[in-house]
């Protein structure tokens, strides 16, 4: 069976992509009648010298990507894995020659078919009376031992377009242009790994970052490139680069830039390539000269090697007492509280997770359970902060830390917004008021309303009953009651609700008959202070 | 069995990723003891916006590659597809805080996680008195029945994160800027299509372009935005590239500005997604605006649609008549020696296969006898060209486009050298130029030479006698008959030569013990000519 590719034909795979990558960029030109992609600027070339490349298609972004105002002129791709036609590369020649410019630079990769392909465009071209050069770009390094054929041309070729480009854009003649790129050429080596033959799984692939002709040492300055070889996540890229910094860094060779990205694929092999090319400064102007070609990257004009890459975290903010806000339940009284809401939730755990998993994935006693039991071990550790506002923020990062989740979060988000009101004020206006903020945070960063059948239905309801406490002379028993009444008579009404948030929201309301237990564990939190609060007679 | 990754540990890989991306990147600084990338250069931005985004690893570059001066001032990433720790969110926002920034807006891709992470996170820095603002994008348009946790929030965010960088560049407050893409984000609508579970092969993906949120009609500007998801080679790219545009102009719509890259992947899934935003003048500027960060593209600050996308090949030069080369052979004489070779070669056609089936892809026979049937055929359109200049050019592109392959291409670059002395003179020491022209551009761009095993063994062993050409009062005769003896000797002679260039060069010498068949059809072509000369009694 031939592979999954998302192509119109095969045949015409490789006319339809650099057509794709025309009609994108603005900055291009097809040549008629040829797959050939040319800078539509070309008339403002009059002079200069036209730099053009091309090879197989496949090895996306290469070439096309490359060409624009400071790098290639044109370029010429053959079929998939295919060098160019000669009359293709033929025409480009006559059409850059037809623009005005003095002479055409041909940047071939040394593969047999490229090199007579283009080499026989460039004779029949000299033979019509336009000036040619050729140079052949081989810098692979896998082999130590080499074939007559001499080494392949790889990512390092984009080195090269980018050299190149920038001496032409700066109006250096085609002699002098050549003669630079060859001794260019001369200083990189490029090695490439593939996921398909070279890697085991969860080790670390060896590098030999050293190409055997380009001698690296303490001091060395080098341009790295990590190129993508096209089918590996940019997550490995990343963790690839690394390793390669801190290799060459280890070894005392000094990166000047670092270029990470696609720049030279293999359709989508699952693998990369590393070049490195020996710079000096006035080389490295000539790479970190502008170009307009969409693959080059947005490459920051400073040295890789040699500058910091972290900056220390701010410390956490020093906590001010509040001083206006002692107020409320003493320390013992605290304790008490929390511990009847740990062990009513302890005690629910079975119940809970049974509720769960009817609708959800039938871990919501365990998640509660895992906040009871954090919770106690953190009030073994001291007395709970006296401040209401302090004791909710210590609870938020507490539950954030080990209840964990979405639950985790929700908790953490209600208390949170709820310690705010309580920081100036610790009356019943003020606890209301923390139950309102508490309240419109949870929906608002959850997303889930009153009536979706989540744990906001038993809180807003608790809510709705505790507005009594902004009333002057509201009392605190009263009030509370109500509020855990009508919470659990919200939690029960979840029942025949239809999930309109949160992970029951999948599954068909025809299959939910029990209440919600985030809601149900709502109501019996509430109904813990409650209870708690009447026993030590608050 | 896990998938192959190269990857050092599965903990540690979105921490190396992301310090693999700050090592090869100046502009990023790593936040200490936490997941996040800032710009290195915080501290100059005193009075200024921040801007954070962030999520789940395995979206790269998104969203550490857009970092920079003109995009985002910091990132937090969580874990590979999991929300980042409140904590680091917060120590980003308070560490932007610290370097003098007046506010920060949290950019959040609309999933549950991420909106509650954030949302804490943004509650506590609150709390602790800094402006924190939150917008929460959702650009997904795969669903038309929208569930009530909304849209995802895809590959769009990329342009939100662009659009408010221009603001917070140009020193727009933190109010207007969440204001400003508050409506942006609503005129944007991105579709992802996966080969994993959307696309028959062979057969073009049906899009849904028109996210139904977004009103698209005749005259609606765009920006569009190619994105792969991580796996796609970049050839497919560019053909979804061409569709896409292709089918949004073909519905009346004018893009602006067309993004073709990997913004936002999803490891290496293999697929794309199509984004869309409604722009006008100052919005496109804002897209246009300049940025430091890494994977923002060039793009030509020009619109897509509206533009000339070819330019016309120039004309084949006209051929100018060689009035002073046309001596040599009558055009009936040139017959019968092409037809002795043409009816020579077919006649070797099993022999030269068999000999290559031992040392290449046994097809040298068939690729010859192409080429005399290409010749017959020709020379039944008309009588060939007098100018031998002419001659050897024709046949030169004859054999180029019917003979194909790597002969092809070597016998079209002998032909074509060889034609270039034959322009000014046609008498013997010009034929024996003419040989020395052709052997050179074929060692120049075979990068074969004499001993290697290749044709080249007996063109060159011919050509070595041809020089006494070169000498007054040499014989026609002679000395083709001594070059014909020296090619087939050179011939033979390959049965003991090591392979050094060529397919055969693949082979251990060992296996080779019959002669090179390139070299016996060369050294048969050169006797055909011999012996119909002779004939004919030139």
């Amino acid at each position: 069976m031939t592979s999954k590719k998302l192509v119109n034909t095969v045949a015409g795979c490789a006319d339809d992509a650099l057509a794709g990558l025309v009609a994108c960029n603005p900055n291009l030109h097809l040549l008629q009648g040829h797959r050939v992609a040319l800078r539509s600027d070309l008339d403002s070339l009059k002079g200069r010298v036209a730099l053009l490349s091309g090879g197989g298609s496949g090895h996306e972004p290469a070439h096309a990507g490359f060409v624009g105002k400071g790098m290639l002129t044109g370029v010429i791709a053959g079929a998939v894995f295919t060098s160019p036609a000669v009359g293709s590369i033929l025409a480009a020649i006559r059409a850059v020659a037809q623009a005005g410019t003095v002479g055409t630079l041909l940047i071939v990769k040394n593969y047999t078919g490229d090199r007579l392909n283009f080499g026989l465009a460039r004779e029949q071209a000299r033979a019509e009376g336009i000036p040619v050069e050729m140079v052949v770009i081989g810098d692979d390094s896998a082999f130590t031992v080499l074939k007559k054929a001499g080494r392949r041309g790889l990512c390092g070729t984009v080195l090269i377009h980018k050299v190149a480009g920038a001496l032409a854009e700066a109006g250096v003649g085609l002699e002098e242009i050549t003669n630079r790129v060859s001794v260019v050429a001369k200083a990189m080596g490029t090695l490439g790994v593939s996921l398909s033959s070279c890697s085991v799984p969860g080790s670390r692939p060896t590098f030999e970052l050293s190409p055997d002709e380009v001698e690296l040492g303490l001091g060395s300055s080098v341009v790295l490139m990590v190129n993508n070889l096209g089918g590996l996540s940019f997550l490995e890229l990343g963790i690839m680069a690394d390793a390669a910094v801190r290799s060459l860094e280890g070894r005392g060779v000094k990166i000047a830039r670092a270029l990470v990205g696609t720049f030279m694929s293999a359709l989508e092999m699952p693998g990369i390539s590393l070049t490195l090319l020996l710079v000096d400064e006035p080389l490295l102007k000539l790479i970190d000269a502008e170009t307009t070609a969409s693959a080059w990257p947005n490459v920051a004009k400073v040295s890789v090697t040699g500058r910091k890459r972290s900056r220390a975290a701010p410390a956490e903010p020093l906590e001010v007492p509040d001083s206006t806000a002692t107020g409320g339940l003493a320390s013992r009284q605290t304790v008490l509280v929390l511990e009847r809401v740990c062990a009513t939730l302890l005690g629910l755990e079975e119940h809970l997770n049974a509720l769960d998993r009817a609708a959800g994935d039938g871990d919501c006693g365990t998640t509660h359970s895992r906040a009871a039991r954090a919770i106690q071990g953190w009030l073994k550790e001291g007395p709970p902060p006296a401040s209401p506002a302090q004791l909710l923020s210590k609870l938020s990062l507490l539950l954030l830390e080990k209840m964990g989740g979405s639950s985790g979060a929700l908790y953490g988000l209600f208390l949170t917004a709820a310690a705010q009101p309580l920081k100036a004020k610790t009356d019943l206006p003020a606890w209301s008021a923390a139950m309102d903020a508490g309240l419109e945070a949870m929906q608002k960063y959850g997303k889930a309303a009153p009536g979706d059948r989540t744990m906001l239905d038993s809180l807003w309801a608790a809510g709705q009953e505790l507005q009594a406490w902004k009333s002057p002379g509201a009392n605190l028993f009263h009030v509370l009651t109500k509020a855990v009444q009508s919470a659990e008579a919200a939690a029960e009404a979840t029942k025949t609700m239809e999930a309109g948030a949160g992970r029951a929201s999948y599954i068909s309301s025809a299959r939910l008959d029990q209440p919600d237990p985030g809601a149900v564990a709502t109501a019996a939190i509430l109904r813990a202070i409650l209870e708690a609060l009447q026993q030590e007679g608050v």
